[in-house]
């Protein structure tokens, strides 16, 4: 029987096999190109690769009249398999298939008149440069460095203004125009990163924003595949992924689906009717368009959970712009969805990234974006999403993870989501006197929320970001609460993101909250600074100190097993003590917080699930080693965090 | 083939019967009852029923020495299938099964001594007097009153004080005395409730608490079998119980398996050394028993849902004592499980009740409360029961209800729990000023958190109860808030609750959230009193307008199918006003909160969805009738409820 069954499943991989040799065996002959032709406007993607498990490729082809044009290929394992028109005259859609036999290489495509006029277009197709599997997507043993690029570096000042751009020069003293920090500027000062203890970067977009103003922040993009040239270039942001990569660290890019700037190249000549939503409203007031005539989102993102929400309520959510310079992309338009997806995978593959952030993530449809996430863990099984939530309700941090339970049945295909209720119970349990239900308790019951999440370790938590007022402003300046939550971050079962700057305790104290303000200059990062916090010149001890005591448990994070994967316990705060432990099998780290003014002494009885009687255990920022018995005597306000690793 | 078949199965139903029959035939004779014998000091339950599906019965029989004696019994159908001693020579434990051949009657059982002495106790099985099916429970077609006895009505003067309990007297002037109100209170003035449009009643608890103070509550009970003689006597519950029956109107006990009074009779000689918890540090400071000494519950309830929490953090939770008049009782010692599940069948069956309320459900252990919900369940299909957690976490909400996914497992077997968040949307969006994240979007996004409940129509919701500040007061004595709320309430897709005296704008402005003063006694209720809600006479016009309008919304309810069990739609607020549709195919109710101050014009094509235009549509409170056309004209602040039904 066995024999038989052997020959039978052999005989049809043999007939599966001879099928598929059937039918590349159609005498497709490859016409070699002999010079690269670039007749046609506008090719999307620029490029792509063999070897993709989603053998279909759709182009984006935009020329005056091509929509009338044929369009012919020769080359092996590719063929055009379907040709769509679009509403405007100057688009076509090439649905391609990229079989498995087909090699990497160029080929022209030929776009043929009724009059016999014919435009050519090399296209290329290149080699994967290494394994689906091998592009790693961050997670819980990473710490990650958010920058504002504009804001951080400025490394080339050759690219500050760049000609024929809308919005010309730069001006330091305005925090709502550009500053001329780069992409230069992050790979410049890399080392300093590394150093610090972080192991992912995470810039604010680096795509071209050619807007007339405020567009600094990166998120009005006008090109999906241009880098802004005041960034730099597609090599700088490359140079930057291949550094961070030498030294095993990942590179996060922010991506935007939602929305485009409203300078766009498209929104001149839309290919669809419904390309973007609103787009009536939009040609009809092109002239005068402004605020007052957008249609913008009424914010209300829980009409996507909601089951009572009205559809027009949820389409105003959904199709709605986020701001009147912000066209809002409609995805349901099945080009437009091809092509957000595509353009993602175009930049994961040319950086070789390790994870992606999704900007306001429940605003488009979450459909699609559900199939847009699908399709990026299609192509690479290890990598990671993160999509952007601002909700301080734990219902929908866990709705937004892949494998909650969902009464709806929808699954993200998100591994990670962004802890804002984590930031507020932490910086309420700071700020807050203590009593029965308010200070440490919000941070110990935000953490039991954790019963609810599907993966807790695969959240992102932070303190702060460029959105919200930096964590030394929300603690009033108070260093010793910064600390606390600092290092409570860093110790629990997340993914911490922090946001550059945190480490010299930047803030906004001038305009609390103010978006221009909070993504303040970094100093040191422009010729004549006159602080350098690279160097360390010029800033205060309590500056200092915060580095010193940032990148001292970092650096221990970055090996802690306990930390990254370890298990989790902690204990109701009492008399302003909360003390929280994550073990595995040969380590255990406790972290403390005192919240009095004064010392105080602790019963370790009370802690003896821990485990750790009579053991020998190293203070992570001093230094200091002491053996674990009847009690623990802490100093004033402040975290202790005590290691068995030696 | 067919007949084959059901020849076989009928001869299989002929085998099992006559193995039935055989068992039956084990010569069990009858001994006859002649004459009640009681030479038992306690045997609990007091008496039990044929009929369950559970066949087995575990009997507590307490007297001097009973430890030492052989109890022996002969009953058709029943027997005692194992003995078990106690910590105490003073009780025992006997284990009962009931067969399904038992027929109701009297039989003896029979204590033996070693030394030839007997005692004889006669223990009765009744028949069941329905279907276990028609105990049905309170769900969204009700509308619960609830009441504090002691300070609803007084319709016995004669029991306020009763000689030989620890307590004496009463005194009006002492918001913590006995006040005298009754059951007889709450009966009297059913045609009052009922009129209003209730349609269930949740008196707090009315057994006994023999305690010196403070009991009035009726939550530190002294005996789980006895009605507190100053609320009545075991036939007025019935009666209460009877009456509210033939009005179609459901009884909700308050139960409570976490804790007894101090005073409970087992206290003075406790059955096991784990009757309760922390038991040796009660014996050993029996004589100096007070807060100081009693090891109190650390009230850290997430412990039950955490993950992370830590054993001695979730004993201290569960285990230490409410408050320290009231031991824990330890849910883990068997005898007490059996105990306490016994004793809610005991008054389902007795009362014939329409739901159970149970206390502090989440202090007792867990698991026990789900074997204890479901051993309910599984004799009452169709039965409530509700569980008090008090968060406004939505994910403890939803935890607690029975079906839902919890990654721990857990199955509460509660058909409903109590959604405190909503309580605190509702008075939170009322009370704040609008703006784009507070005021009526509170409400709203608080509804859209139904996403993730299993049921939400089964959960109970309420705008104050016997243990919050009173509604009128929350709202600092607006009158219009308070009526936005309550219509709101009532609309919503729960099962709502109301405190006895909302109908009245009862506050506690005196002292804000003082208990006492919350469990203000209902004027009328007693003899004497100037002010008389239950016929009016007295009130204010406020009062009388606010008893008017609630009256009207609860009549509507009662038959409202929409409400009951209809779909839900809303809108998002907009400019201080927030449509809520409720419908079903014949009936559609719209409610509609304007905030302003000021009348305001809504453009109703927004809410086209609804599928109202042209019809025509009756006020339900002003019995006025408009056609839903292109606008609705809102007067000032208030609500407008608009149905179909003309």
């Amino acid at each position: 029987m066995k024999t038989l069954k052997l020959t039978l499943s052999t005989l049809l991989v043999a007939i599966v096999f001879s099928c598929q040799e059937t039918t590349s065996e159609e005498k497709v002959v490859s016409e070699p190109v002999t010079e690269i032709q670039n007749d046609i406007e506008k090719v999307e993607p620029p490029h792509w690769w063999i070897g993709f498990k989603n053998q279909n490729l759709q182009l984006l082809v935009k020329h005056p009249n091509i929509g009338k044009a044929t369009p012919k290929m020769s080359y092996q394992g590719v063929s055009i398999i379907k040709v769509h028109k679009a509403d405007s005259p100057n688009y076509l859609f090439l649905d391609l298939e990229i079989s498995e036999t087909a090699k990497a290489g160029q080929f022209n495509i030929k776009f043929q008149h009724e009059d016999g006029s014919e435009l050519i277009q090399t296209y290329e197709l290149k080699s994967r440069e290494k394994p689906a599997e091998d592009y790693v997507g961050f997670d819980s043993s990473d710490a990650i460095y958010l920058i504002t690029p504009d804001r951080f570096a400025n490394a080339n000042p050759q690219n500050d203004s760049v000609e024929g751009l809308l919005q010309q020069g730069i001006d330091r003293t305005d925090n709502y125009a550009r500053h001329g920090g780069d992409i230069q500027g992050i790979t410049k000062y890399l080392d300093y990163i590394e150093d610090l203890g972080f192991t992912a970067v995470w810039p604010s977009p680096v795509l071209i924003n050619d807007m007339p103003n405020g567009s600094y922040h990166g998120y009005a993009m006008t090109d999906f595949y241009r880098v802004d040239p005041r960034f730099g270039t597609l090599d700088d942001y490359r140079n930057l992924a291949d550094d961070l990569r030498s030294r095993n660290m990942k590179l996060i890019m922010d991506q935007v689906a939602n929305h485009c700037g409203l300078e766009h190249w498209w929104m001149k000549d839309l290919p669809f009717k419904d390309w973007v939503n609103y787009q009536d409203l939009y040609e009809e007031n092109i002239d005068n368009w402004d605020w007052k005539v957008t249609k913008t989102s009424n914010h209300r993102r829980t009409t996507n959970q909601d089951p009572y929400a009205s559809q027009i309520d949820h389409r105003e959510m959904s199709d709605g712009w986020f701001v009147s310079s912000m066209p809002d992309l409609n995805q349901r338009n099945p080009f437009m969805a091809n092509y957000i997806i595509q353009n993602s995978i175009w930049w994961v593959e040319t950086l070789g990234l390790g994870g992606i952030r999704q900007d306001t993530y429940p605003y488009p449809d979450k459909t699609f974006m559900s199939q847009w996430a699908g399709a990026i863990m299609t192509e690479y099984p290890n990598f990671s999403i993160v999509g952007e939530e601002w909700s301080y309700n734990p219902l929908l941090i866990g709705y937004w993870q892949e494998g909650h339970e969902n009464k709806d049945q929808y699954d993200s295909n998100l591994k990670s989501t962004m802890d804002f209720a984590m930031q507020k119970h932490i910086v309420d349990a700071l700020n807050e006197e203590e009593s029965w239900d308010k200070g440490l308790v919000k941070m110990y019951e935000g953490l039991a929320n954790d019963f609810a999440y599907t993966s807790p370790k695969d959240i992102m938590a932070f303190l702060d970001n460029h959105d919200k007022s930096r964590v030394f402003t929300e603690f009033n300046g108070d260093v010793a609460n910064t600390k606390m939550a600092l290092s409570y971050l860093l110790m629990l079962p997340r993914i911490p993101q922090i946001y550059y700057g945190t480490e010299i305790l930047m803030d906004d104290f001038d305009n609390p909250g103010d978006h221009g303000l909070i993504r303040t200059d970094f100093p040191g990062g422009w010729e004549g600074d006159t602080i350098n916090a690279f160097t360390g010149e010029g800033l205060s001890d309590a500056q200092k100190e915060m580095k010193s005591f940032l990148k001292k448990i970092l650096n221990y994070r970055k090996t802690s097993e306990a930390i990254h994967n370890g298990k989790t316990m902690h204990f109701a705060p009492q008399d302003g003590v909360y003390v929280l432990a994550r073990f595995i099998e040969n380590e255990t780290i406790v972290h403390v917080i005192n919240k009095n003014e004064t010392p105080i002494e602790i019963d370790l009885n009370y802690y003896e699930e821990i485990g750790l009687k009579g053991k020998t255990l190293k203070n992570v920022i001093t230094g200091n080693t002491m053996v674990w018995d009847e009690s623990l005597k802490l100093n004033k306000k402040g975290s202790v965090i005590l290691t068995t690793k030696l």
